[in-house]
């Protein structure tokens, strides 16, 4: 057993993502050695604090995974897909948020409180970090379906402006402030259009608003978020028989995507059976007393771990159903964490 | 054939509905002779303009109803349950937007697109209005399933705060001018609900947040607003078989509700002959190209009459499923307007 603590390399440092990377890394003591923080050329040279310490921005070359045992990579599709298999040949595991390889076989999509054992096998040195939308209910989901085995999920979004990046979260400022003072607004038709300004990476506008799109157009109308969702919930399951349909809507939160979700099981359900296990469940949090205005709501859950789960009742016209309302940190469970935690998964094989 | 056109009554004409109602009935030739508006003791005295001609407020009471054809409700359950038999004693037919008698089996629950007919049977002198919810989608979900045949319609909805009448809309736009000004709110566990103040009809921030809950504690921990969106649909569409499960959730918005729907019929679907009905259905708009961002939002379509639908798909897993998105002016179509087309409806059979 090697006493040497593994290298990581944190590639897009600079980012949305990559900064609540840092304060993520921060936290967690004896788990890296070296950290080393890469960005495009444009960002090397600017210093940044992990762990209490400024470290320097390097720009991202082939040299830079050299020695290095991890690379998290959250940066564009087209930069993963260059890069991460450049790191894998470095001899680095390369664990991608990006949607580059996540339907590739041969790259496993790993959420650690559901298959943490596909993290083990990965043909090509990669693996994938799921979409921020699907993490966000998947932790919970996953314990529902090893208990009753899903048949159909549907889910329905409220998804942050955050899930644009920074340049969402900054275009939903602007158009609040601009929407704040006017209180005729919201009245009208197109009234709140003529007073935003900017739609920035929307298509509509976003204050006092919400937009039924998210990603780009995929087959049959579906957008990229809805598919995203349907096709890395059937992997990240091991269920490829699972039927899911999915509508992705994106509305003025700042981070934390929430989700209602109509799950159907194989068998009869129960809600207090299924609250008990969900609180049971790693990862989970249950928030659901209504009478008492427990729920989970966005504003009051972001910056937290966990999923949050509330809301959560048998479907009255079927037994075999279950309703529930759902939140998560976009940027810290839907990305950030959990790339972490694939991370120390990967360092504990290396080191244990 | 009478010539004298019918006497309206317009119970609760100072409240938010009562407001659109005037606008709306303003916009209406010969249709009704006299227009009377009466609202509580505290309002009477108040003078509207409904018609181009300012009309002073009757204090409610028995006699405001002598004379009178049909005498529109739109105050709380307590009041309708109350006045609206008195009004239909003294010879009104009531029509009532409240829930006092939405699933009393002698009191018909009418949306003229749908199943005008029912307005014709009223042994109790009192038709209802359905609540706003379902209003938003129903028109459109009846002309599919006339096609289809519904089986199972899973709704999760994005509530506008006018919902909860001005006060709602008040307090979110005091919520949005105090968040709006603080570029970090919206990243920390509770800052936005430090921030907003009163919370007002809401169990939970509304500005930069969505909640979900709407109305009161039913069955099961099921919202009234939830067992409205199922007990009403099954009414309206004459199938007390379908199953429906709907999660209700406030969002952000002023004014119109809108919806993700997952409907599930009887036959096999297809998305293109879904648009071509939908687009032919009276009181329906089909907005969908999502190439062209072209889809409702609560913001665009606000102040307008009639049921926008878009992002029209068929299931991935499911040849027997839609996926759509629907937005209504929940204090149009989603009340006053509906109230108003009842009310002509009933007037229609008086005058002819």
């Amino acid at each position: 057993m090697s006493t040497r603590l593994p290298t990581l390399a944190v590639v897009g440092a600079t980012g949305a993502v990559g900064t609540v990377m840092l304060d993520i890394l921060s936290s967690r003591e004896n788990v890296w050695g070296e950290i080393r923080l890469v960005a495009s050329p444009r960002s090397a040279g600017k210093r940044l604090t992990v762990r209490g310490e400024e470290v320097e921005v390097q720009p991202l070359a082939p040299e830079v995974f050299d020695g290095v045992d991890v690379a998290m990579f959250d940066v564009p599709d087209e930069v993963s897909k260059e890069w991460a298999p450049v790191a894998a040949e470095r001899g680095a595991v390369a664990v991608d948020n990006s949607g580059a390889f996540r339907m590739d076989p041969q790259v496993p999509l790993v959420v650690p409180e559901v298959n943490s054992d596909q993290a083990r096998e990965r043909p090509r040195g990669i693996v994938s970090n799921p979409n921020c939308t699907t993490l966000s209910m998947i932790v919970a989901i996953g314990a529902l379906h090893r208990a009753y085995r899903l048949t159909d999920l549907f889910v329905a979004s409220y998804q942050a402006a955050s899930g644009s990046g920074q340049e969402g979260i900054d275009v939903l400022r602007d158009q609040t402030e601009k929407v704040a003072s006017d209180r005729t607004l919201g009245t009208r038709p197109g009234d709140v259009r003529s007073a935003v300004g900017e739609l920035g990476p929307f298509p509509a506008p976003l204050a006092l608003n919400v937009v039924p799109w998210a990603g780009s157009l995929k087959e049959d109308g579906h957008s990229s978020e809805e598919m995203k969702v349907r096709n890395e919930s059937r992997k990240i399951l091991g269920h490829p028989d699972l039927r899911v349909a999915a509508t992705c809507v994106r509305v003025p939160v700042i981070t934390t995507h929430a989700l209602s979700v109509h799950a159907t099981f194989d068998t009869e359900v129960d809600a207090g059976t299924a609250r008990d296990l969900l609180a049971a469940a790693p990862g989970v949090v249950v928030q659901d007393d209504p009478a008492g205005a427990e729920f989970p709501t966005p504003a009051d859950v972001v910056g937290t771990d966990p999923t949050w789960v509330g809301r959560i009742r048998r479907s009255v016209d079927d037994p075999k159903s279950l309703d529930l309302f759902l939140c998560g940190d976009n940027l810290r469970k839907g990305a950030a964490l959990n790339t972490a935690q694939i991370a120390e998964v990967v360092a504990g094989e290396l080191t244990g």
